[in-house]
Order: structure tokens, then C-alpha cells, then sequence
């Protein structure tokens, strides 16, 4: 295998108190951070002086569950803190360089809505926004909008396939020069240089075109989540960037090489979408520091917390019946995310953990990857995963925030950039150079004669 | 008549280049103002630095029309601009004391989706958010959300006060001491004030709760703009400000009236509602100055567009087979916005207009009030109107941006606070205290004995 050099790219996920269940009992927790905007200012100031790619936000359309001695008991379940595209228009105002990734669900929005949101953020940034596009398996967010139970496990993917198609659709009506603004002849913009769409599709029938001009950045970048085989292949066909959970290396690099192979069937190259995991970081001066840094946190998480969140996890099924301290029963596949459900259970199965075990050991990254040791410990991770092709970069998951991205950035970050694995300095301006990703070019651009090429004809 | 004293509220309605038909084509306008960040930051925080009480934003959710000879020669029709919750949430970080009001439209939205969005900006703006709550009668916005046809008048309606149940419903989902987060026992809210909306409706089945807890306002400020009767009906009910446009001093106070009359029946006090008329001033140092620079803009407008303009306000009907300087024909009603094809018929029939007198006459204000002259005579205007009760205040359409902003600001206020009309400083710091509307109770809390109530009964 051959020696990958380079930069890998990193995502600072934001998540209100941290991505600990816990997190808001920590003492330098803010409680309240969901709905404070001056910590997420922070935050992503932070993350924009230290150069990473960008900030990600996750989403939920609804309180995901219903058993209220849970949800009284926890900061995480999207119950009160703020929505993606209203924080991210805000954050565009006092960034400058850093990417802006918000999730919006394909199962109860509007792909106008969609494409329109995302084009006028990537306006105001300046070329900063991105579209992390996810579909929904909650039937607690159905429930919001009108249905009784979310949609089925292909019709959600087929769906997004089509919501997809018709977001990118819409943000090629206009080509990059279509608006002439000549004062002097009064034409606002060129009629032949604006595209009508058109779409009548299973699932949506959009006329368009877009009411905002083609973006910085020809498109945001569109960012998915999905691991199931539809979710990969969707990702194949639309995605620019994927972000993932894989336990292992091996996992890692299968995952990658997988995803990175459906490109071609599609026309694109495998440097046209970038897979980042998500990473949970636990870091310390020394390890022993890491790891009582790490039992501080799962000391605090509540047990009607923890059996909760497995519930949720393992598609869920109602584990509150079994001993804590026994083994994860046989659990039928359900409609649920079957890519997490199969993390979960494959995990527990390997480690031969029992319920108790598997809480605290999900609570933490919720079924992402945690690394935790000194920063060489944790770098001579990432390293591995990166220069063996299972990452082309990171989604740093920080335990309790602001500390833990502090922490990254003033103990891992100089590691990192000590063995040339990442930028001292942002060499681009927007999203796509940042990640490595071309700009795309208007389909109508491409089928038509450069004007030199007319001049030389005739 | 009583005179009237007090302070009038005053909106800064931002439309890209002006309100003003041919405003981009103006020497001074930024023919781009649509898709430039910078532009409406200097707008916002001119405005703030005024001590407006907000900005107003309107809204399209699709192009108007498909007639692209005309299209093509506007910056109007909503074609390139920015999306109102983006913009507004961007806004809110830059500025620290005016409101922020959006316009978006209860027909091709979700109010799960409204009712967040607004309750996230109202955080993250410290209390500044206000939602202008219309119905939309354009078929090309129903054209992007899976219709042939936009909603008849009268379901149109209908729709929009579930619609509004729903959100107010939704942004009681959480009492104003709900969140406890107490990191010591682990509660994060205490369950007795979560409440669960549970609407099941005609056309919106909504569970709840939202996942936003209850907003430094209580719930953003509720708008609207509808002038029919089924529109000054939903004001009565659920309005806390309305945007209106009447072209005379009796009509003015005969809406004034009439809407403020029907809140008593909705067990509300007229001061629980602010009329806002939008006015369209140019203002000179002279009234010759006011006048010159009326007609530069009025020059600028092209035939093409003016004839469209009034075709699409007067209800879709097409005028260009008439002659441009004969009288406007017979028009059918039409299912499009009532109230706004009277106002332009009988004005056209009042001042015995032709159809380019029509248009040149509408072409400017776009069927709003427009005051031209020296800051004394626009002043005297304001001001009769205030003192009648005609309005609480004004929405300030400025024809061309940001001079005629910038003009109102230098020229126009320091008259109205000569008068004693307008505010030096603002008094306090949300949307709410700016108008002068009470912040609501909670329903539970209100049922609720008071603590101090419960503890002399012991």
C-alpha cells in the first residue's frame, strides 16, 4: 500500500453541552449551551483560528422519544436547542473562513425550501455553506408533520434520491454569468442563461426555477450520513463528502473502499467525495489523565439515561425488561436505521458486553469511534486511519464543549500538524477548497461551445 | 378627537436595490443589493443606529410570473435574493437591538418547521424575532410544492389560521421555568411543564412538543399582512401587528377602526395589536428636490415591466391588449388577493387614470402610500395620521437602497423628534418592549395559582 501524504481534513461537530450523554452534569459544562449563541460563537471561532473545515450540526425534526423520565434527563434528543440553518445564517456573520454544515432531513421538508435555504447561506458566507442531507427513522418527527409513522426503509431512500436530484436541480437555474445587471439597457439578467426545471417525479413535482442566483461555491456541498447499502449508494450517486461510524480500522478502510468504488458507475472520480468519520476524542497530558478525564463523565450518566439511549439505539427495541448486568437478547431487524442497529449489536456481540457495559460504552460517541490517551496516543490513531485509506478526515466529536474542542486544538492539533497531517494555514476560501472538492460546472456551460472556440470557428 | 401623543414604531421594509420598480437601475443603487451580505448589514445597523423598532423582509417562495421578457428586465419578483430566515438570522449577529421580521408563507410551509425556525431566531437575536404570517395566491409558488394551483381564497385562509393555532400551540410547548438543568440530581426539566401539543386538524396533525424551549419574547412577535376580511379577521385573532396600505386618511382610520374593533371578541385590548401602514417617502431639501428625484426613478421604469406590474396586481388580468394611455377596463374579480386588485382599481377609477398612469402611479409604491417632499410636508402626512389613529406606526418602503434610507434618517427623523413623535433612544431590548406589546403568559401559568397565592392559603 502505498504511502498517503497530504492533509486530511477536520469538522469541529458541535453539539450544545458535548457529545457525552453526560455532558451538561460536567462542572464546566453549560447546561443551557442549546440555546446559547454566544457559546456556539465560540465555538466556531475557535474552530475557524485552529483552520479546520468546517463546523457540522447534527438535527432532529421533533423530541426523539417519548418516555418523559428519559427525556427529563438528558440534554441530548433535539429538545431544546436551536435549529440548524437559523444558527449556521448566524455563525456565517461572525466567520470568516470556516465551513458551515447543517442536517436537514429529506422525509418531512420541501426540496424548494431545501435548495433555496442552503443557497442563500452559501451567498451570505461567501462559499462556506454545506448540506448534510439525512433521511429520517423517527417516528416521534413523523409525528410532527402530519403522518402517523415515518416512511419505510426504501421509500425513505427513494425519496431522497429524488429530493436530492431536484435540490441540484433547482440550484442550476442559473448559470454563473445569467445576471447582467445593465444598468444602461435594463436587462437584469440573460434569458437563455436561466434554466426552467421542470421536475414531475414519484415524490415531488417541482417547477421552479430557484429564486437565488447560482452560489460561490456552484452548489453547497452535499454532505450525507447514511452506511446502509442505500444510504452508500446514494452517496455514490450525490454526496461530496460522507460522514460515518466504523469501529475498527479494517472496518474503516472496507467502508471507504467500498463507497469510493460505487464513484466511477456514476462518472465521478474517488477524490469527488471525502469520507469523514466521526471521532470521539478523549485527551490528556498523560493517559491515566485521559482516561480519569473519561470516567468523570460516565460516572455521571443517569441509568435511566443510558438503558434509554441502548433502546434507541438498537432500533427501539424495550431493553428495560432484561438485567442490567446479563447479555443484549436476540433483537429482531426492524424499519428502523439498520446500519446503526447492526453497529450496536456487533459491538456488544464482539466485546461480549452485557447491557450495562454497552450504555457506557454507546453513551459516550453514541456508536462512533473514541479515542482517548495522550495526543500521540490519539494521533497515532487518526494517522493509521488516514494514511491507510479509511479517512480522508475527521468529524472531531468533543465530549463536553468548549473543553473538549480546547483541548483538541491545543493538544492534538500540534501533533497533527508536527507530522504534516494538517494545514497550518487555510489555503482556500470556501468549503470546496477547503475539502479538496472541484467546483462544479453548470451543466448548460459544459454542453456549450467556449466563446473562444466561436471566435476561432468563425 | 383626542389628541394623541406617544411615540409612533417605525419599520425599515428592505427590499434588495429599492421598493421603487426601477430602483437597480438607479445611478447610486447596487444593481446586486439581492445577493450582498454587506449591503443589508449596513441597512440593519443604519436602521438600529436610528432606533427603528425592526426590519421587515417580505417574501416569494418562486419567481412571480413566467412572462421572461418582463422578468428579465426586473430586480422585483422575488427571481435572485436571499431567503428571509437566513438573512435575518445572519442579521441577528451583527446587530444588537432591532427586530428582525420575516415574512414566510403559511400555504407551502409546515408549522412544525415555521414555529421552530422563528422560536430559534427569537434565542439567538435575544428576543428580536417576529414572524409576517401571509397566505400565498401566486400559482408559480405552488408550481415548487407539488400544486398545479395555489389554495382558493377562502381554504387559503382557513389554512392559515390552523396554521397559526398550531404555532402559537407549538411555541407553548415549554413553560418560561421548564429547564431546570440541575446537574446535581440530574433533571433537566421538571415534566409538569412540558406540554404536549397533540393537534389533530383539518389540515395539520401536529404531535409537539417543539423542541425549542419557550423564547425570551414569550413567542415571537406574530404579523400580518392580509387587508380582505377573512385577512383583517386572522389579524383580530392572532396578529400582533399588521402591515396594511391605504392611500387616504379615511381609509387609513377606517382600517384602524375597524380591525382594532374586532379584537374585543377575541378577549383582546386594542393596544394588543399595531397597525403599520407601509408608506414609500422621497424626500428632498426642497419639495422641487423631492419631486426631481421622483421622476429620475419614474423615467427609469420600462414599459414592459410597468405593464406586467399591474397586470399582476390587479389580479392576473392582461392589460397589454388595451391602449397604455386609454382607461382600465371592466375586470372580473379573480380568486388572486382581493383586497390588493380594489385598492388598484379604485384607485385607477378615483383619479381617473389611464393604464400608463396606472402604471407609472403603481409602479413606485407598488399600491402603498407614497409621500413626496421636504421632511416638514412628509412629517405633517405621518403625523396626521398617528394623531387620527390611522397608524400606530410605519413600515418605511425606501425607493431606492441605501439612499433612501440613509435620507429618511437624516432628513425625516429629526422632524419627527422635533414633534416629539419618534424615540431618541430605544427603551427596551426586544421586538416586543420596542412596539409596546405585552409579552404573554404562559396558558398553564396563568391557570396555575401563583407560589405566593398557594402559600397564604396554607
Amino acid at each position: 500500500m502505498a504511502q498517503r501524504s497530504g492533509f486530511l481534513s477536520l469538522g469541529a461537530f458541535l453539539y450544545p453541552s458535548g457529545h457525552h450523554i453526560a455532558a451538561w452534569r460536567h462542572p464546566d459544562a453549560k447546561a443551557d449551551a442549546g440555546i446559547d449563541f454566544k457559546h456556539y460563537i465560540a465555538l466556531a471561532q475557535a474552530a475557524e483560528a485552529a483552520k479546520f473545515d468546517l463546523v457540522f450540526l447534527a438535527d432532529g425534526v421533533g423530541t426523539r422519544g417519548d418516555d418523559v423520565e428519559f427525556l427529563s434527563r438528558t440534554a441530548h434528543s433535539y429538545q431544546a436547542q436551536f435549529e440548524p440553518i437559523t444558527l449556521l445564517s448566524a455563525l456565517a456573520a461572525v466567520t470568516q473562513r470556516i465551513g458551515l454544515v447543517g442536517t436537514v432531513s429529506t422525509s418531512f421538508n420541501e426540496p424548494y425550501h431545501v435548495a433555496r435555504k442552503f443557497a442563500s447561506l452559501d451567498h451570505i458566507s461567501g462559499g462556506r455553506a454545506g448540506w448534510n442531507l439525512v433521511t429520517s427513522s423517527n417516528e416521534h418527527e413523523a409525528r410532527n408533520f402530519n403522518r402517523d409513522h415515518h416512511f419505510a426503509h426504501a421509500e425513505r431512500y427513494e425519496r431522497a434520491a429524488e429530493f436530492a436530484d431536484v435540490v441540484t436541480g433547482l440550484w442550476n437555474s442559473w448559470e454563473d454569468d445569467a445576471f447582467l445587471r445593465d444598468k444602461a439597457s435594463g436587462r437584469y439578467y440573460e434569458p437563455a442563461r436561466r434554466h426552467v426545471l421542470g421536475h414531475k417525479g414519484k415524490h415531488f413535482s417541482v417547477q421552479g426555477p430557484l429564486n437565488v442566483s447560482r452560489t460561490p461555491q456552484g452548489h453547497p456541498v452535499v454532505v450525507q450520513a447514511g452506511s446502509s447499502e442505500a444510504g452508500k449508494e446514494l452517496a455514490a450517486r450525490t454526496g461530496e463528502a460522507v460522514f460515518t461510524a466504523q469501529q475498527t480500522v479494517e472496518d474503516a478502510v472496507a467502508f471507504y473502499a467500498d463507497v469510493k468504488g460505487r464513484l466511477a458507475r456514476y462518472g465521478r472520480e474517488p477524490d469527488d467525495l471525502k469520507i469523514l468519520p466521526g471521532v470521539f476524542p478523549v485527551v490528556g497530558q498523560s493517559e491515566s489523565e485521559a482516561k480519569e478525564k473519561f470516567e468523570q463523565l460516565q460516572a455521571l450518566i443517569d441509568p435511566v439515561v443510558g438503558l434509554a439511549l441502548v433502546s434507541g439505539l438498537t432500533g427501539g427495541f424495550d431493553l428495560s425488561g432484561y438485567p442490567l448486568d446479563g447479555p443484549i437478547p436476540e433483537l429482531p431487524e426492524t424499519n428502523a436505521s439498520k446500519s446503526r442497529q447492526r453497529l450496536m449489536i456487533e459491538l456488544a456481540r464482539r466485546e461480549n458486553l452485557t447491557i450495562r457495559q454497552l450504555y457506557q460504552r454507546v453513551a459516550g460517541a453514541r456508536g462512533h469511534w473514541q479515542v482517548i490517551g495522550t495526543p500521540k496516543q490519539i494521533v497515532d490513531q487518526l494517522e493509521e486511519r488516514f494514511r491507510q485509506y479509511g479517512a480522508d478526515g475527521y468529524n472531531i466529536m468533543s465530549p463536553v464543549l468548549p473543553g473538549g474542542l480546547t483541548d483538541f486544538i491545543a493538544l492534538v492539533l500540534p501533533e497533527l500538524r508536527r507530522r504534516g497531517l494538517f494545514r497550518a494555514e487555510y489555503e482556500g476560501s470556501t468549503l470546496r477548497e477547503h475539502l479538496g472538492l472541484k467546483r462544479p460546472v453548470h451543466p448548460a456551460a459544459c454542453a456549450r461551445p467556449a466563446a473562444s472556440t466561436l471566435a476561432a470557428a468563425a
